[in-house]
Parts: structure tokens; C-alpha cells; sequence
């Protein structure tokens, strides 16, 4: 047993506490006052829809998954790297099967993290109404708590997993399928989600509040059930599911480029497994962080959520060190792992600048928003653009800070830039948990409304709500520049896993092939942009027309004397979602594959690297513009620049009906897009190497 | 004396007799019957703008040029190859100021093609709308033919300046020179017109259409002169300047890289030139090309411009093939220059997939407009990313077939990039000339209007202005497309460059630098259009008050006994432009050497190619979204779901809107832009060789 194995046995556990504590806050959540019948009722319609919606999701992804495991399963029984050097091909089918195992593993606890946020959300979310009634502290603790179940669950489960299979195998290619498997799950879970939220929202609001002037929320529209799930499906299910996929991405990611040191012999066996500790101990960290989470008397959501994250990287980083120095390790991995926590929270809290109304671009959108849409649209566009500088300057300031102190400590500069995006991750427990709060207190507030609460509870799920919107656009801007760092990690573990092929890859932008890879590679994040937001119209019309035959067929809908069927909307919005999926997973999986099988190693590099470039432009440029835009709507709505009903609010409302999308449905997919495109290069990395070898 | 030089002898006066047509073109436009008296005041109101515009334009031109070229002669006087190297630096001003005049009489010459195609825009419009009343062949042709001044003055000059620096100095490098000049001046005349079309546009709408309710083209508006100004600047001039830049660039890039290969003894002396004489085979190719550009009995006018593309592409195939054949040139010239040129006219062509109105995106796009300005945009803004797939691959395909042709055919792969690009761009003397003539038919339309020329006159004009259409969305395409090979070409040669100081230039994605290089320069073209695009905005405000002031001022205005101020409010929007330009033109011009010096010349190398990838990626994103806009709400207007005062066609109007800085400001602005930083990077190579030397 090798020296460090104590070590990951010890993140194990920490893994096993972190989901612990997850199903105890889960059964505390549970056990809070569900309210009045009334308000029960309205939950139940979002519980029911959400399971409605859960089930129909996982049914599809268990078929794709399970075609998957196969395709996986024979492809790894062949001995690829062999292939075709010694005439014959060997076949070993116990690795195939370990492959696919792994993978569907990875899947499956993806699908558990998601599962329990969305279960603690939608019951969290009535019962926080409840206790806003009593105090700000218990309704915020409650939501927070239930954010909390996500985020511990996630990290937890992920840390689970990979310290597990990397016990039994010993093997880093292993656990690269139990990520796959993460991240397999987490595009489709959120991509579909993201399709489906926004059908639902624009459905709902074109013939709710366009058509017929009926306010949002209203129960009588058949599609409010469909959008308040959407809600939940896009903001917990799917943050939840991207940051778990960049989190165990980045950690295998790392664990690839040590075992390849390793075997280089520049580095020693304890790097291998070094990143999963790591992640042990930013478990520890975040469970420290939330136990502190508290709002004091002046009741201040924010600066509880802020003071949270900011215990969780002290901790993390006085952890962090404690093992570096206790440990005998080498001083660059504290280095990196600060360059990267460092820049992590950094971007996070700057990218709030370009989406919070205390700042000039939402402050000016909204000022320019009187001479209509098409001016408050350029100008939000153009904030959005301007907006990529800051967090890109950031990435690579990470990158280079954390390759040269590596370089310098004599560690391999690329593993540095590995573990800084381990450093930047290994908080998630806690961003996962204060962003997830967001949309629980969000629903919150709209159950409030629906339920018929007293106007004091409103206003005080208003105040939790501000905060969570924080909250979210700093999550968003870590989640974007943290997968851009683990996919770099990705790309470098790419041509290490190539290079132990003995293809020793040059991806020179001096190669022609090379250069076509990029190209291919940055056209590929837009066309997956332009693909989901073109299915939210289409399907957005599909849901129109079945909310008109709701109306048309039963008046007493529109009277409020009959119940609309809400399932039917979801249903509907659920099927079309899932069935827009078919060609972007085909772009995220094949596409790879295909150019690096035609164009060869180097090219399929070239493509790797193209995808990301514009890949993390673009998720930047989306979830920014339209996270502004949604902002400056809102600033008007505060009064601002005429108010609720002026010219200037109704070009607000276009812009912010044109972020929608942008923000919740193309933008966030993109990490996660190219984080699979970039496994899928590493674990097919052997196959593509074996046909540039013939 | 070279046995080259007899060609490029033959190129220099294939270039004279270009010009000369060029001149004889424009005496023969203006003894064309210039019409009634009122349309005369008109087009005089017009003309005199343009003049305004124009001088204020290469006043500040003027002074930058200067700058830039004493800072080139210092620069280049000293001996910067071995600075440093051998203790001394040695000063040698007459290459400095050589390259400084190069420099210099780039700028001039890309400044006298812009002015001799403005200025005959302007005196052809009011011309081209009196022939209209005699017969549609009779003002096609004085449009057409006014068009053609600009193309072959701007490859008449550009062959002329090309060819007599290379027969003086004998010296690539200094050609590089005249191409920044071209290129430096273009960018700035481009983004500025652009900035201020849309200024004086948007503005004109706002306080015209918006707050009076008065018709598009009313003379009673201030800015409705700034406004028809603003067509010729942006699509006459900067078109042009747009080509000019690249054909000399690509022609630049050519040379350098056989200057290379002949530098090294893979390639003879020949190959150095032997871009500059396809160059004059294009022009002669394009003299034959408009010779037969006639609209026949049945009056279709797109048919003979796309007729007249056609017979140039052919002759200009087989000058070629008689060129490589009887010259004794390698084989793989041919096929080199054949891919660029028939990859150039089919992207053309197909980008009119995305923006015609006969094809599905715009159709679809209008369809949903009934839905609102938000589902207008998502929609179209989505097709917009889908295009950017299909040029790209044209892009790809071209690259991929040039460099593995040439490669078998053993001249150099890279070297036959090159030469792809050129054979794309020779044909640009047709390709500008039926481009320029759709703004001039745009303007005729006007004027008819505006002077109250009867409804058949206006009809006719009509028939003109869609082929004008076709023909702009055609050269777009073709224009962007150029572009990214002439700057991947320019890539390859700013590589050559460096390498023949003694740095051997590995670009390697797998180096941090060059992943930083490559961040950092994917994220400077969208700066640089968010910069661009919120002038425009900011402008607006300013002439907006500077139009109310008018009408406050002076209520005969409004009442039409008084004429406005136009000149006022040219004045403002030309002020306000040139203003905006200048963080713009420190990103593209100091920028690239900022980061070659800090960074060093690999991540200067990533640097470029990241521009170049999103430079691409957002130019045809916004091109092609903007030219989509604008023909949906076209297709609205001719009655189509709803037509004109619909609720669909106020949302097409957003859409427009939004559409027009897309178009017409920030995407035809990036070609150069990254042009301009390549052609910088190469430029000053041996500076940020000798930097990194030390």
C-alpha cells in the first residue's frame, strides 16, 4: 500500500462526513413548519411539477447513459495502445468494464447531488416563506441550510467517488470516467435545463402577461407551475451540476498531470493523489464556513453569505498550508493552490461590477434604456463584451502565477496551473451552498406572493432574494473562470496522456492542422449557443399554443374556478427540452472524437484549445449581459429613470427578456460543454493516438 | 537588375492603366446630366457633408500618420538585428526614413482611393437617379461605373505602390511598411466612419421618426445630410479601405514568406515577386470583368454584376494558369491561388444564405417577430452564431488545400497559404466595384425622394437597390473571409519574420505564454467592438441635443421655410468619431508590441492568433446578424406577418437597430483590426526579437 493511501482515506472520510451532514440538514430542512394549507398547496403544485420534471429527465439520461457505459465498455476492452503495433489486438474486457462502471458512477452521483438539491429546494423554499413570518434569521437560515444540503451533498459525493475508485484501482484514467460520467450528466442536465426553464418563462409570460395581463405568478396561468420549476431545474439542479463537473474535472485533471510526472520520475506518488486531498480539505473548510454562516442582529443576508465564503478560503488556506508544510510537500503546490483560490474569489466578487445596479454599466443601461430597447440592448451587449477583459486578465494571471512558482519550486509548471484550479474548486462546498440559497428564497418570495402572505413577509423575502442575487452573479463568474482554468489543466493533461502514447505532441500554431482545429474548435461554443436558445423559441411556441387550448377548451381556468393542468405544461416543456438535446451532446461527444480521428492528435489539440478560447468568451459575455441586463430592468423597476410602466422599463423588459437565455440557457452550458469536449479528448486520447500512429 | 523585374515592370503599368480607367471613369460619371435644379441643391447638400466629413477626417489622419511616421524613421534607424548583440548600436537613418515614406505613402495612397471613391459616390448618386427617368440600363451603368472608379483606383494604386517600392528597394520589408500605412489609415477611416454612419443614423431615427413622426429622408431633419453622408462613408469609403488593407496585406504576406523560402534556398527569387504580379493579372482580370458588366433588355441588374464577378474570377483563372505554364512557375501556384479563389466567391456567395430574404433565417426571423422585439433578436442573433460555421469551414478548406497542394508540389505549404490568399483577393477590383455601387443606387433612391422625382423614377431606383443588396452581403462574406487568410498568412509570416532574427518560434499551445498570449488576444477583439459600439450610443445623445437645439432655436425649420444647420451636426458626428478612436487605436496599434516586449515573442505569436480567431468569429457573428435584421424587417415591410405598422414589424425595427452597429460599426471594423495588430507584430518583430535576445 503506498504511503499516501492514509491520506486519501482520510478524504474519503471527510467525503462521507460532508454528505452526513448534507442528509441531517436535508431531515432538519424537513422537519421546519410547511405553513398554511394554502401555502402548502402552492408548494406542492412546484414539488410535484419539479418531480414531474425529474423523473422524465433522469429516464432519458439513464438510456444515454447506459448506451454510453457500452460504447465505453468495448471500446476499453481493446488494448488501444497497442493496436495494430504487434499484428494482433488483445482484448481485456475486466478494464472495459471498470471504465464504464466508473462513468456510470460518476453519472449517477451527479444525478444524486442534483436530486437532493432540487428535493431540499422545493420543499425548503414554502417553508422559509413560513418562518420569514417569525423572523429574517430562521427564514434565511432555512434557505440557507437547504442550499447548503446541494453544495455539502455535491462536493461530498464527488469526493466519495474518486478517493473510492482511486483506492480500489490505483489508476487516474479510471476516475477520468467516473468525471466523464460527472460531466456527461451535468451537460445534458443542464443544457436540457436551461432549455426548459426558459421555455417555460417566456411561454408563461408572453401569454400571461403579454396576452392576457394576468401578473406573473398568477396560478391561473397553466405554465406557472412549469416556470417556477424552471427556476429550481436552472439555478440549483444546473449551478449545482456545473460546479460539480469543474470540480472533479479539475481534480482528475491534476491527478493525470502528477501521474505523469510521476512516471517521468519528477515528481513522487504522493502528487498524484495530493489534489484529492486537497479537495478533502476544502470539504473540512466548507463545512467550517457554513457552521458560521449567520445573519446577526442588523439582519444582513449578504454580509453573512460573503463573511461564510471568506471563513471557508481562510480556512481552506491555513489547511492547505498545515499540509503542505506538515506534509514534506513541495512550497509550489501552496503557492498554486493560493494563486488559485486567490483569482478564484477575485473574479467572483469583480464580476459583480458588471452585473450589480451599485456600478456604472447597469447604472448607464438603464439611464439609456428611455430611447428604446434597441439602445438599452447595444449598450448591455457592449458591457457584456467589455466585461470578458477583467476575468480573462484574471485567468491568466492565475496561469502564469501558478505555472512560474511551480516552475521555480521545481514541481512542473503545468502541474501548478493543475492544482491552482484544484485551489480555486476546493471551496465549492461553500459557493455551491450560498449560491443555491438563491433561487430557494427566490421561490420563496414568489410562494409568498401566490399563498396570499402578509405584505411584511414579502418585503422580508425580498431583502433574503437581493442577497441571493449577489451571491449568484459572484458564483457565476467563479464557476466560468474555474472551468476555464480546469479545462487549460484538461488541455495540458490531454497531450501528457497523447505523450505517454509516444506521440510527443506539438500543438504549434505554426501547423496548419493545428490552426484548423482552433478554428473548428471556437466555431463550435456559438453554434451550441445558437442551437439551445434556437430550441427555447421553438419550444416557447410549441407551450404557447398548449396554453391556449388549456384556456379555449376550459374557461373555468381563467375564472380561477378550475385548476389548470400544470403537467401538462411541464411535461411538454420537459419533452422538448430533452429532444433539443440530441444534436449539441452529438457536438460535445462525437465532434472531438472525429477530428482527432481525420485531423489527427495535434489538430484535435488545436480544436481543444479553440473551444475553449471562445468557449469561456462567450459563457462570459452571455451570463454577464444578461445577468446586466436583468439588473437594470430591475434598477427601473426600483423607480429609476421613469419607473415600472414607463418607455424606459418597457425597453428594459426587452433587453431583459433577451438575457434570459443568454444567461440562464446558452452562457452557463458553455463551461460545461467544454469540460467535456476536454475529457472526452483525455479518455479518447489512446484511440485517437493509435490511428495517428498507423 | 533581377529577371523577375520585367514582370513587376509589366505589374507597375497593369497598375497605371488601372488608375488612368479609374480617372477616365470618373470624367465620364460626371459629364452625366446632373438633373433638375432641386435635385442639383439636394445632392449638393450631400456632396458638400461629404467634403465636410472627409476634411476633417484627413486633417486628423493626417496628424496621426505623421506620428506614426517619425516614430517608425527613429525606430527603424537604429540597427535593431544586433542591438545589444555587439556592445554599440549602430544608427542608420536612411533605412528608417525609407520604411517611414513607405509608411507614409501606404496611408496616402489607401486615403486617395477612399477620396476618389467618395467623391464620385457622391456626384454619381443625383446621376444615376436622373438616368433613371431615361431607362434602368442607362443609371445602372453611371452607378456601376462609379463604382468601378473606386475599385480600380484602390488596385490601381495599391499595385503601383507596391510594385515601384519594390523596384527601388528591392526589399519585402519596406513593402511591409506601405501595407501598415494602408492598413493603419484604413482602420481608423473604417472604425470612424463607422462610428460616425451609425451616430448620425441612430440620432436621425430618434428625434426624426420617434419623437416628430416626420418621414426617413426629410430635409426638414438637421441630421438627415449627416445621415445620407454617413451611407457613402461608411459603405463607399470604408468598404474600400476595408479590401485596399487586406489585398495589400495579403500581397505583403506572400512576399515576405518567398522572401523567406528564397532566403533559405527552397524557393527562387521569383516567388518573392511573383505575388505582386498575380496581383496585376487580377487587375487586368477585373478591367475584362467590368468591360461586361451590362444589364440586358430584361433589366436585371444583379444579374450582370453577378455576371460580370464571374467572367473576372474566369479570366483571371486563366491568366494565371497562362502565368504558372508559360513562366515555368511550379504547378502548386496554381492550385494554391485556385482554392483561394474559388473558396473566396463560394463563401461569398453562401453568407447570402444567412442575410437574403429568400432563404429560412430571415424568413424565420420574421415569422417570430409577432412575438416581440426579444424573440426577433434571440432569434436572429442565433442564426448569426450558426453562420459564423460554414465560412469558417471555407476558411479551413481553403488553408488546408493551399498548404498541403503547395507541400506536395514542393514550394512550401506555408508559402502556398500566402499565395491562396492572394489568388482570393486579385479578383477585389471587380468584387469592390460592384460593391460600392450599392450604396450610390441607396443614395439615388434618396435623392429621388427627397427631390420628388416621379414613382416610376423611384421604382426603378428601387430594382437598382436590391441588386445593391445582394451585392453588399456577397463582398461581406468575401471581405471577412479574405481577411482571415490574409492574416493567417501574416501569421506565418510575422513567424518568418522572427525566425530570421535567430529566434526559433515554437507556438505552442502547451506553453503557458502562449495560452496567455492567445487569452489576451481573444479578448481584444471584442473589446475593441464594445469600445466602438458604445461611441456610437454616446454620440447620439449629443447630436440628438444638438438637433433639438436647432429646431428650439430656429421654429422655421420645422415649418420648412428655414434650412437646418447640417453642416452642424456633420460636424458634431465627424468630431465624435474621430474622438472615440483613439483607445481603439492604441489597443490595435500599441498593444501587440506591449505584449511581444512584456510577454515575449511566442506569447506575441498566440496573441495574434487569438485576435485573429474571435477577430473572425464576431465580424461574421456580426455582419451577418445585422445583415439578417435588416432584411427581416425589409421582408415585414413588403407586407409579409403583418407587414408595416404591425406589432411584428416594430419588432423587426428593434431588431434593425440593434443590427445596424453590428453591420455597419463594430464587425466590418475587425477585419482590420486584425490586420492592422498582425501586420504591427510583423512590423516590429525584430524590436521584440532583440528585447527577448537580451
Amino acid at each position: 500500500m503506498p504511503f499516501s493511501q492514509p491520506w486519501v482515506l482520510m478524504t474519503l472520510l471527510a467525503g462521507i462526513v460532508s454528505v452526513g451532514v448534507a442528509i441531517w440538514l436535508y431531515r432538519w430542512v424537513n422537519r421546519q413548519d410547511a405553513g398554511s394549507e394554502r401555502a402548502q398547496e402552492v408548494a406542492s403544485w412546484i414539488r410535484n411539477g419539479a418531480r414531474s420534471y425529474l423523473r422524465r429527465l433522469y429516464m432519458a439520461l439513464t438510456l444515454v447513459a447506459v448506451a454510453l457505459g457500452i460504447i465505453i465498455a468495448v471500446v476499453f476492452s481493446f488494448d488501444i495502445e497497442h493496436l495494430g503495433l504487434e499484428g494482433g489486438v488483445e482484448v481485456d474486457p475486466s478494464r472495459g468494464v471498470t471504465m464504464a462502471v466508473a462513468f456510470v458512477v460518476g453519472a449517477v452521483c451527479s444525478a444524486i447531488a442534483g436530486y437532493m438539491g432540487m428535493s431540499v429546494a422545493v420543499s425548503a423554499n414554502v417553508r422559509s416563506a413560513t418562518a420569514a413570518g417569525e423572523s429574517i434569521n430562521r427564514a434565511f437560515q432555512v434557505a440557507f441550510y437547504a442550499g447548503s444540503v446541494m453544495g455539502l451533498a455535491m462536493v461530498g459525493l464527488a469526493v466519495v467517488g474518486m478517493s473510492a475508485i482511486y483506492l480500489l484501482t490505483g489508476d487516474p484514467e479510471i476516475v477520468l470516467g467516473f468525471s466523464f460520467g460527472a460531466s456527461a450528466l451535468a451537460l445534458l442536465a443542464k443544457a436540457g435545463g436551461g432549455i426548459y426553464t426558459k421555455t417555460a418563462d417566456i411561454a408563461a409570460d408572453l401569454v400571461g402577461k403579454v396576452e392576457l395581463g394576468i401578473p406573473e405568478d398568477d396560478p391561473r396561468n397553466p405554465a406557472v407551475v412549469a416556470d417556477n420549476v424552471g427556476d429550481n431545474v436552472g439555478d440549483v439542479a444546473g449551478m449545482g451540476a456545473d460546479i460539480f463537473d469543474s470540480y472533479v474535472a479539475s481534480t482528475v485533471a491534476a491527478m493525470l498531470l502528477g501521474a505523469s510526472f510521476f512516471a517521468r520520475g519528477s515528481l513522487d506518488e504522493r502528487y498524484v493523489t495530493l489534489p484529492l486531498v486537497l479537495c478533502g480539505l476544502g470539504v473540512l473548510a466548507s463545512l467550517i464556513g457554513i457552521r458560521f454562516v449567520r445573519v446577526g442582529e442588523d439582519g444582513k443576508p449578504g454580509r453573512a453569505l460573503n463573511s461564510g465564503t471568506i471563513i471557508t478560503c481562510v480556512a481552506f488556506a491555513v489547511l492547505a498550508a498545515a499540509l503542505v508544510l506538515l506534509g514534506g510537500y513541495n512550497l509550489g503546490v501552496l503557492w498554486a493552490t493560493l494563486a488559485g483560490l486567490v483569482t478564484g474569489v477575485v473574479i467572483g466578487f469583480t464580476s459583480d461590477y458588471y452585473t450589480s445596479a451599485e456600478f456604472h454599466p447597469v447604472f448607464e443601461t438603464a439611464r439609456v434604456s428611455g430611447s428604446g430597447a434597441a439602445i438599452n440592448i447595444i449598450t448591455g451587449f457592449s458591457y457584456g463584451l467589455i466585461s470578458i477583459v477583467p476575468s480573462i486578465a484574471g485567468i491568466v494571471v492565475a496561469m502564469l502565477l501558478s505555472f512560474y512558482l511551480a516552475e521555480l519550486s521545481g514541481i512542473g509548471g503545468v502541474y501548478g496551473v493543475g492544482i491552482s484550479a484544484v485551489g480555486m474548486l476546493a471551496v465549492s462546498g461553500m459557493i455551491v451552498s450560498s449560491d443555491a440559497y438563491g433561487p430557494i428564497v427566490d421561490n420563496a418570495r414568489g410562494i409568498a406572493e401566490m399563498a396570499g402572505m402578509s405584505q411584511e413577509v414579502i418585503d422580508t423575502t425580498d431583502v433574503l432574494d437581493a442577497a441571493g442575487n449577489t451571491a449568484k452573479a459572484i458564483t457565476k463568474g467563479f464557476a466560468i473562470s474555474a472551468a476555464a482554468l480546469t479545462v487549460l489543466a484538461l488541455f495540458a493533461a490531454y497531450a501528457e496522456v497523447v505523450g505517454a502514447r509516444g506521440v510527443e505532441l506539438v500543438i504549434s500554431l505554426r501547423q496548419p492542422v493545428v490552426v484548423a482545429g482552433v478554428l473548428l474548435g471556437a466555431a463550435t461554443p456559438p453554434l451550441f449557443s445558437a442551437l439551445t436558445m434556437l430550441s427555447v423559441t421553438r419550444n416557447a411556441f410549441d407551450m404557447i399554443a398548449e396554453i391556449r387550448r388549456q384556456f379555449d377548451e376550459r374557461p373555468g381556468i381563467l375564472a380561477g374556478t378550475e385548476t389548470p393542468d400544470y403537467d401538462a405544461c411541464v411535461g411538454l416543456a420537459a419533452q422538448g427540452a430533452l429532444s433539443s438535446l440530441v444534436i449539441p451532446a452529438f457536438l460535445a461527444i462525437v465532434l472531438p472524437v472525429l477530428v482527432g480521428v481525420i485531423l489527427g492528435p495535434e489538430a484535435l489539440g488545436g480544436f481543444l484549445g479553440g473551444s475553449i478560447f471562445t468557449g469561456v468568451i462567450f459563457a462570459l459575455l452571455m451570463s454577464n449581459a444578461g445577468g446586466l441586463w436583468d439588473n437594470a430592468k430591475k434598477f427601473i423597476e426600483s423607480g429609476e429613470y421613469g419607473g415600472p410602466g414607463s418607455d424606459a422599463h418597457k425597453a428594459s423588459v426587452v433587453g431583459d427578456t433577451v438575457g434570459d437565455p443568454f444567461k440562464d440557457t446558452a452562457g452557463p452550458s458553455l463551461n460545461t460543454l467544454i469540460t467535456v469536449m476536454s475529457l472526452v479528448a483525455s479518455l479518447f486520447a489512446p484511440v485517437v493516438a493509435a490511428f495517428h500512429l498507423f
